[in-house]
């Protein structure tokens, strides 16, 4: 069988381990028996190990039961970018290799439930773990809001941007992300609400802006340049600007000369959101 | 002029500081102009002095600009219980004056622009402050959904229940409470997506628990019961019951039963949410 999942951008804002969205850019798995195992990878992730440590093949034999696989992956998703490229390969895994809840699979892989969960549901999604298992819901988005993502060439991985984090904060700052959050699910849903304080965050990305001090200079130049909001995609180093479908492609390009202006290599996409999620084709 | 405001449950479960929803229940202020200023009011809140210190008195006289005022006040709220008499009140006083921006006024004086969204736009609101002025919007409410709210007699005043809050919380704490507002943002969307740990919390609930320690026995009573979810109303001691239309009237008669058990004077009442907000007579 095959799958195909989009990437996600989690922790959108306020968000901290809980709103995501999907975005249409993909990963693509297909799943077969065969003698022994056999990994090929194209596209993005394809310098990794091509062998039983694979998150694709590991996904696939847990889900089979054996190993005795050929796992086919291509992909467009950039690696250890902040684009949930390792749940969006999961779910697609899992998916292609005939798992009843690839969401479930997923999240307990990859450890997070709302890029999973927006791979799996699309568009904009709210999740989170109860009991052990994921919990996640689709959430209204606006159908005239697209995405432009800087995406620096230096990924930044996951375990050191959530290292960064502080093991307590104050009352305040947990009750201003809650009214912050509030906020980006109106103006997500309607975008004539969307104002850009709603984006505002004080669980992650101040405390790791550390590693990747040029953040605020791009999220700032974002703003100036007509982004409706603007933060941190999943753990980073990509940050999202939210921005409506006219003047969109202005904005792309100019996130190409902020980048360019800050010294940081990297790209500037123009991304819809998937509102597919995950795919499959037997 | 006359104008009229729904009373409030805020801190609606995980949504400290945050989400509110408008209720069925009513104060009404009338203010014209007079000799010197004189205060009536009925109903609850009566016993409260009727003089300059009044809060309606305080907020129609700064909204006309002097005293020479007689203010009307008829309450159905009952006052200090959670359910936001304080800003209804300041929200119709204000709007009774004729000020421009009832919702401003109201949360600048009461504090809780959540309290004051609530009662000026009526449904499930989500509000906060940015760059000092309350900034709030309508989110989505299932029409089927009711609420059961217990008011114990005895008042807990707010500046009480809001030094019991910790000045920290762990990071993990704050994550779980921006988790559990998704889902109930959903759940209160869609009933039929409401799972009674989306109105879990851990920023507030916990630790006002030493001022009420019988609430957590009547939450778990109105699950039980069958409520869809349970949660503290405002900065209690009212505590709050989601439910589907279809059995509330029972869940109404549980609600005086579980009062009683746990020795708590109080009543049990049946509210629908409020869709209408404040409304202003001339």
């Amino acid at each position: 069988m095959r799958a195909r999942a989009p990437a996600s951008s989690a922790n959108l804002g306020p968000g901290f381990d809980t709103l995501a969205v999907g975005l249409g850019l993909y990963v693509e798995v297909e799943v077969e028996e065969a003698e022994h195992l056999f990994v090929t990878s194209s596209g993005e992730g394809s310098d990794l190990a091509l062998d039983a440590s694979h998150l694709a093949a590991r996904i696939a034999a847990e889900v089979v039961g054996h190993d005795r696989l050929s796992v086919h992956v291509r992909s467009d998703i950039p690696v250890g970018r902040g684009l949930g490229s390792s749940a969006a390969l999961a779910a697609a895994a899992a998916a292609a290799a005939g798992a009843a809840d690839p969401l479930a699979v997923a999240a307990t892989t990859d450890g997070h439930p709302e890029n999973a969960a927006a791979s799996v549901l699309g568009g904009l999604v709210t999740a989170t773990m109860v009991g052990g298992r994921p919990v996640a819901t689709r959430l209204p988005l606006d159908p005239a809001l697209v995405f432009v993502v800087l995406v620096p060439d230096r990924p930044l991985p996951t375990a050191e941007a959530r290292s960064a984090l502080p093991s307590e904060v104050s009352h305040a700052d947990a009750a201003f992300n809650l009214g912050r959050m509030g906020l980006l699910l109106a103006g997500l849903a309607d975008r004539r609400r969307l104002v850009s304080e709603a984006a505002e965050d004080r669980l992650h990305q101040g405390a790791r802006g550390v590693l990747f001090p040029e953040a605020v200079q791009l999220m700032a130049g974002l703003l100036e340049a007509g982004a409706l909001a603007a933060c941190w995609s999943g753990a980073g180093p990509s940050l999202l600007a939210v921005c409506e479908t006219v003047g969109a492609g202005r904005l792309r390009t100019d996130g190409e000369r902020l980048l360019r202006l800050a010294g940081v290599e990297g790209r500037s996409l123009l991304l819809a959101a998937d509102m597919g999620g995950l795919t499959i084709e037997a």
